[in-house]
């Protein structure tokens, strides 16, 4: 299929990428620098500066535009789209917006004679090379169908990616997979630290890492991120602790209390990344290892 | 090597088939109800009814005993070997004792004049097919080395056992893996309970578990577990939510709040197992994935 791809920022250009390299897709790159869309061009993508470039590579007919752009400008751009683009044409919103948020712009898009898919990515900086996992959703089941031969290229395979329901649903499973994620780096990050700081001094955390990622109960991609940061850095020196969080867990922890249910896990991990912007005490070995897995999976600066 | 399996429960059935069928092992089965030995002798076991037949099966040198007991037990056992082994035997304690008593156990067996190992095993009923992942201590290397043939065939591949130090530092590593194992537990178990009463009403749990099974940042065996139990039995029904916890979280947190470490995601998930088993109304969808998931990797009933 042809679509544009609008913002190439870590997750956008391995999209950008992995679609121009499929012969079954026309991939446009379209971002505000254009050190970026050359990237994406040497990948075999159509370059496209402007908005007028995007359309016109579209030659008239009804553009597809998969958004992947910071959650706080996905109004403005969606709004300057809106003023150019012919209807019929559809959005894709790939980045992590609030769901309560998608579900109000899926009206307003339909309102105007817009498609709108809301798509949830998991897989970080190995997406590219792995495949990615992704979370759908979309009022109209047919334009979930329109995207869809894109996300047969992206997320492989079978089963990597699905349709979960109406606006917004695929940014609430990727809501909530970023809040699980927050409870489990939490858990690991707990542990470790009473591996490195407990009784038995000069234990071998990586090679627990090792033994761990071979059929024990917690085998996961996050302890083999934990694995590798501590054997190439097994005192993770040089990492300042200070752990940022981007909001899903935050929605998470909303949604969940307007709900009455029960969060407690997920909330304590949420509470240890604000605690540990704001308190130098509250950076520990832990909260380095949370850090420095957040750089393994999302490329995440290790200190900010 | 000619070792005996002491237990024959769920773990030490396991341990003593897969050593059993081993060209390279003779493994003698002790158990307290015949049965059991009579399963493990299908296997390729020899028969030992008594502790004077295990002695009988070594023709009176040096035994080895990995012991597969209940953590309260472990204590008499010990004793009633130690009255009878030969000096210089050795005891391997494979269950999940608390690793300050496995160091006093150490001192009072070296004694004695016997051998120590200790060793967590991970990897639940499909260690056997599988391979299990396993941690050892022993305050004498030389002991670990003794028993390291059996760990070759019943850890796979290299990498998946490790020495890790002193008496009980296999314990300690075993015992810190199951407190991180609640963690993720609960972090999985807050999400879907999300997913399932969230405002998307009929979202596929199990599809969503499957996505995320596919390069997401949470991919993981729990995860894995989580999609199965929720494939078989959607809405879970017939389980009632009350969660036990084994010792381990306990312990480990004891261990934290001595050395002034914070935990606080792996205090919130023990607290919920608690509760569940305090008061009904603790006991909600959560609790019951928390039961499923311990039911799919230990067998663990599904209600106590």
């Amino acid at each position: 299929m042809k679509i544009a791809i609008h913002g190439l920022g870590r997750m956008g250009m391995q999209i950008a990428r992995k679609l121009a390299e499929s012969p079954e897709h026309t991939a446009i790159a379209h971002n505000r620098s254009t050190d970026k869309i050359d990237e994406a061009v040497g990948y075999g993508a159509v370059r496209a500066v402007s908005k007028q470039e995007v359309l016109a590579a579209f030659e008239g007919d009804r553009a597809v535009v998969w958004l992947m752009l910071p959650a706080e400008i996905v109004d403005q751009q969606i709004d300057e789209w809106l003023a150019v683009l012919p209807a019929g044409s559809l959005l894709v919103d790939g980045g992590n917006s609030d769901y309560r948020l998608t579900k109000e712009r899926a009206v307003k898009l339909a309102q105007a004679g817009y498609g709108f898919v809301d798509v949830g990515t998991s897989g970080g900086v190995w997406g590219y090379q792995n495949g990615f996992s992704m979370m759908a959703g979309a009022d109209n089941p047919a334009d979930f169908q329109t995207v869809e031969p894109a996300l047969k290229t992206l997320a492989l395979p079978e089963g990597a990616y699905h349709y979960f329901g109406p606006a917004g649903a695929g940014h609430f499973v990727k809501m909530t997979h970023n809040a699980i994620e927050y409870g489990m780096m939490e858990s690991l990050a707990e542990g470790y630290q009473v591996l490195k700081n407990g009784p038995y001094q000069g234990l071998d955390l990586a090679a627990a890492g090792e033994v761990w990622q071979h059929h024990s109960v917690v085998t996961s991609w996050l302890n083999e991120l934990c694995q590798n940061a501590l054997t190439k850095n097994p005192e993770l020196e040089g990492i300042d602790g200070l752990v940022a969080e981007s909001g899903e867990a935050r929605w998470t922890l909303e949604t969940a209390k307007d709900l009455s249910l029960p969060m407690p896990a997920i909330q304590a991990s949420f509470d240890v990344r604000i605690a540990s912007q704001q308190n130098a005490d509250a950076r520990d070995f832990r909260t380095k290892l949370l850090a420095a897995m957040r750089n393994e999976f999302g490329g995440h600066e290790l200190n900010k």
